[in-house]
């Protein structure tokens, strides 16, 4: 059977992921991403209205126009994780294919609240959840799987399409933590066997794969924040912390720490209340019954107005703009534009790391900046990466023992570290070890 | 009652710490210190040989003849902890002072390991074991207390000499670590009763002075490293690991971790013998009954060939060279120097951070790239600082709330961090905040 | 005679420097100037309307209230030079003083364009032009003079204050140049001849304090340029340059350039007009005849139009923008807001270094990553400080020989390398060497 | 005919270049060079009598065993210039080729003086001067032609090999300098030209293709040389300086401008006598007739006596050292081995920038750290880069057109730009843009 990979996108950066994979005449596409950074560095400009083609032109969205040459159908859209990187152009592409969007539930929702917010286009694909560990006949001889992942963003998976010449491992984003907080560790018992079975490729993410060691666990970030929260319990002023919003994880262990040293926790911001209400709508963490979720530049503001009045010392606010975005709810709070005064001696939390590109930098400078100006102390990088460091990357090698590998998420410069480890494990570039490029297609088998 | 300060070494650099305090006729001398790399950047320099004015000259001891101006007698040498910044000159100028030498239990065995070393001068000064919380009597008026303090050493304190006139606080070297893995936490209540009843004057250490936030706990460290350990429970190579060797702490996670995941941990390295040795011996750490401690080379390889025999796989070798150092036991292994063969894919665990100057860099640089010639891989950077953040240092200067404060532990690049941090706090460059220099003296009362 | 010091701005940052030199009951004021980026922080202030005091607690200019604690008429306000850290408070706080504000001629032109641009207060100070070498009383027994020196703007002098005490001399800003390209070379002969009469106090500019050797000549930067320009002379399609606007030698040597390879300059944008269009009208440049200069946005527009009608291969667009800033002619050209369309392959010529600070380097990289966007390659760091290097320092120390050094126009981070470069020439701080801050008054001779 | 490239050396690094061209029955191998940080890393390692596997197995030389799967014969060894990187490996290996080593006057000279070295082996190939501009047949249908070009050494050439198919131009190591200070203009009139007839195969040096811009021409670093020296005019005490032994304009203006300051050139150690001694001996540099050059370690120091005899503010030393090197003469000299005194405020020169690899920083901070011991101070970085930047780059592929383009002299990390940059410019990766390894070949035509 012939097997061929679409690179469609994420393979000369990172942000709008797409690839697809066709197995004689069926097909399926491995996430729709949109690249963010590229819509905000126009002002002004607004994706709910914009029309594909302008999103593909300005690079924001994958250029499947490479699609046409793929000869089969696609039976699946199959989204890894909520992360916009991976689900981000769906509402623009999706609707051209004729294919259900499979996902882990919580993604799913993410992608139902994504296609609720689109003003162009009408995406009506049916939306089937499907858990890791479960299955779905494609076509008459193939499979698709899901393997649970650990990443910073809860169900979270990496897809495989078991082919008869072999599985397709889709391996984006994951760190291999067997202590992760919340939900189960990565299934590399699983990753084992599928190995042993036989694995035809494995697309990999290559964000860290210049990094030496071990992505240490998201145990280890919560442990360092237990550190820096328990050492505040006597602080008796604001304090407030930041992190992702969609880190389910971290957004519980803030939580718990917060009662812990005596203090409400309350999660304000839009995509704050977005995803962990999403997560415990669907029960995937069970946050205390009366923990305040506030989305709504309004309500948030009277919350920041009650805390204000009952006492900061009592709460917690965890709050979005952890990149110092200048409209995210930290940086409102830097301007002093909410209710809630910073002063002298205030701590904000950040439990996030600044993505290191200059425009986030300078924006996070900003942010701090003008919190320093209000007297508030910076507690930083209280965080742990999502993607593996090279010695997990050997560990993947090592397990599933791929005949070919192709790096991903990264541009060329990115790749460099992985073809170097990979080249240690025995591949060869340009025989088993495929270094491409966006629009790319790769036979495999014949 | 005057009292006096003079701030003999370690204000110009980190190293050859040395700080002299007079109440009225009684003097007691903190710290007397090393530093190492104005010893080391000569080559085939021997300490053990050498004249203090030789040493002094170098910049490698405090300049003590400033102690000549200082009207008193001195009734104490005490060194805060065994670090050779701290008592690495007390072998060359000790001697000169007939006063007894009062620290730790664990600080006075290295003292006296060192003071046996020494070649040149016969140190014959009283050597007193005073413990954490406890006092002694300097002259008529002034008493003399250890306050337990958490650092990269166990049984470090921080001396306090209470003085009619208040309390001057010496605050070398510490971390705010309320679980230390070993030992007891930081005794902030004692500081801040000290506080309540008034502090003249606090010396302070500004290593981190400029960094945001918390120094993370050994815990944290501890959860990192145990990360680390337990994801290499299936690998059947070997294993290598390296850390401060005075870090019984560390030390300790790391022979726990490796019987967790069925390795026999051993420690290697003369100096790994040493301090793990010493403080077996006083019963500061309780180690397994049969673990290996070899310090001698001969002995070292005979071990090492004995591992290469039973099976790497059974195994974890402690060893010294954390920071490439050229004869450290890791890069004499890296060299191939020892029986112990590293194969491809074995791993090499630094528990500790390269301290960051260029010769340290390009020598671990040098190692790293000799293990990896070998085929090893590096897990870097498990370590936490044994030195105050900024945090650290304002929740001192609220507890301890002195009248007086002296940057220390720095030059003036270093101390300026602190400065704007303790003008937060109301002090005053030039009134109560004493930025100065190694010869100086700093009247603080008449 | 008294001769006292008040630091009354730009001893804790760059930006806002003033100084008063009081000498018996005559008292000087060196600068008035603004630290823009305490205003830009905040979104939408317009200074032109702002009170003092509001202004002053921005930190945005000198907290001149010192002043009154100082026993002396102010005789003089005298801006070394054209910068706004020097120069941009003036509208704001010379009103207070009935004095005249003493400047170069081009410096005081540009003084009179800030007052007229004023809407919150009416400057009616005298401005009264002086030329280096010149000299006037002040009081009966002191004198200004005005010593040459180069820096990155035309026209700057080092003010000296001649007291019976000795002289104080005003150091900031300069670059020791022996060949500027414009202008005259340091005069250090003069600086010499004051050194032999006696300088009571030298207060000096940090910025470069800590770089090693010699800040290169301006010819320097020249001969860069010139290599740069000139391998572009096949080029033929559009090539933009961008430096600061108030640097005029280096607009000097790109309109010569542009014309050595076949292209006729144009100077855009609103600041480019400004300072280009001063140095002119005073001849203090000699630019051809025909040398367009545009600032208003619609004349801009419609000269970008003519270049595009006419062909962009025959013209050198010099505009400004060159930190990125948002507004600037570079940045609207990169979100191709204006008519001249960069193609792919275009060059942008950035005759100036990125000001190392998040928010530039973030806007900056924006620039860039949208001009890339339209296809235009950088040529960057075209260009030389204009501030003394370490070796600067010692040859001014040993020149002038000065009882009393006050390092200014830095944070005491800054300040550090200075005060160990100054201790190397036998300096002591708190001796006669003075680390000081902001409102701060220092009295030298009683 | 069938054209083919064996990629043998330096394609995952920098050093140990080794090219082989094969069109029909012919073979032309372009350098054979020696990385020499494999060696060092070793100690006590001296390549003269090592066997070339041993060093083909430390990676110090080129694995030419693919040599033997290529069908043809070896008509001409052609080294580019005469740095060790492109010659270094010629005693090791030529010996095994019945062919003749033919380049260019200097660097057969130098090629000569390494054979002469050599212990183990007896090379006895054939050294042929051809000068930049001539050609030699290869065969009877092929051309080998040597181009001009500018590098950081005299007398560099890219050589180019015409076939029936297309010019193969190896294009290793240049700047695009159109004034360099001594020999004649990179001649990209002959590359346009041959562009226009055709180029098969383009082999790139991509060591700065990551950088922005043009690599200035070695008449910036000329006039920047002078800038610093006669700064240092009226300076009466030591001036040393230190540069590349084989950069022999550099050299030149050292000598130049000490003579116009007033002081006496003289060159020191053994590789400053070796190559100014070679290019003297051929011409290539003219030199004053009494330029002393020692590099014999009696005779060095013998010339330091003497110049401690008669006045050190004669006399400008230009030594080797330039990166630390442990053994150099300005590192003794920092170490006070040799009989010239340095003195406070003595000034060193490096004009030379540190490769940028921790080792040389480790090793060229302690020679500071020695030199600033003695009171010395440094002038850094008067340098430019031998290499292209990526303007250059463009300008290159923009002249030759090539069919395919391999890019080289780097690991994959350093192609990465270069990739990008050609992709830019309508290549596309495993098309017509060959990232290669050590030990490939690569068959363009049949």
């Amino acid at each position: 059977m012939e097997v061929e990979i679409a690179t469609i996108g994420g393979y000369e950066e990172v942000g709008r992921q797409m690839t697809a994979v066709r197995a004689g005449d069926n097909v399926v596409i491995f996430d729709m991403g949109l690249n963010l950074s590229k819509v905000l560095i126009h002002d002004n400009v607004e994706t709910e209205r914009m029309h594909s083609l302008d999103l593909i032109d300005m690079g924001a969205i994958p250029d499947d126009r490479v699609m046409s040459d793929i000869e089969g159908d696609v039976q699946a859209i199959v989204p890894t994780h909520g992360h916009l990187d991976h689900i981000g152009a769906i509402s623009k592409l999706a609707h051209r294919y004729d294919a259900p969007i499979v996902a882990t539930p919580f993604t799913i929702e993410l992608v139902k609240q994504q296609i609720e917010g689109e003003e162009k286009f009408g995406v009506q694909n049916d939306l089937v959840k499907m858990d890791a560990g479960g299955t779905m006949p494609i076509g008459e001889k193939c499979e698709l799987e899901f393997v649970n992942v650990t990443h910073s963003i809860i169900d979270a998976i990496n897809p495989v399409l078991h082919t008869p010449e072999g599985a397709v491992v889709y391996g984006l984003d994951k760190r291999m933590d067997h202590n992760p907080v919340l939900g189960d560790p990565i299934d590399m018992d699983r990753f084992r066997e599928i190995g042993r079975e036989g694995v035809l490729c494995y697309i990999e993410d290559c964000t860290n794969a210049g990094k030496k060691g071990k992505t240490p666990s998201e145990s280890v970030a919560r442990s360092q924040l237990k550190d820096v929260m328990y050492s505040l319990e006597d602080y008796d002023g604001g304090i407030v912390a930041t992190t992702f919003s969609s880190h389910i994880a971290r957004v519980k262990s803030l939580v718990e720490f917060a009662e812990d040293i005596g203090r409400q926790p309350v999660l304000l911001g839009r995509s704050m209340e977005k995803y962990s209400g999403t997560a415990e709508r669907l029960d995937f963490v069970d946050f205390p019954s009366d923990l305040g979720m506030y989305g709504h530049r309004k309500s948030v503001d009277r919350t920041f107005k009650r805390i204000m009045d009952e006492g900061k010392e009592d709460y917690l606010p965890v709050v979005t703009g952890h990149q110092g975005e200048p409209r995210a709810m930290l940086t409102r709070m830097a301007r002093g534009e909410t209710p809630y005064e910073l002063d002298e001696g205030d701590k904000v939390i950040f439990s996030a790391r600044v993505i290191p590109e200059p425009t986030n930098e300078g924006q996070r400078y900003q942010a701090e900046k003008l919190l320093g100006m209000q007297g508030a102390r910076i507690y930083d990088d209280i965080h742990v990466s999502g993607h593996l460091n090279s010695e997990g990357h050997y560990q993947m090698l090592q397990a599933l023992n791929p005949t070919n590998v192709i790096p991903a998420h990264q541009d060329m410069k990115g790749f460099s570290p992985y073809v170097e480890l990979a080249s240690n494990e025995g591949y060869e570039l340009g025989r088993d070890l495929h270094v491409t490029k966006n629009g790319n297609t790769i036979q495999l088998t014949e």
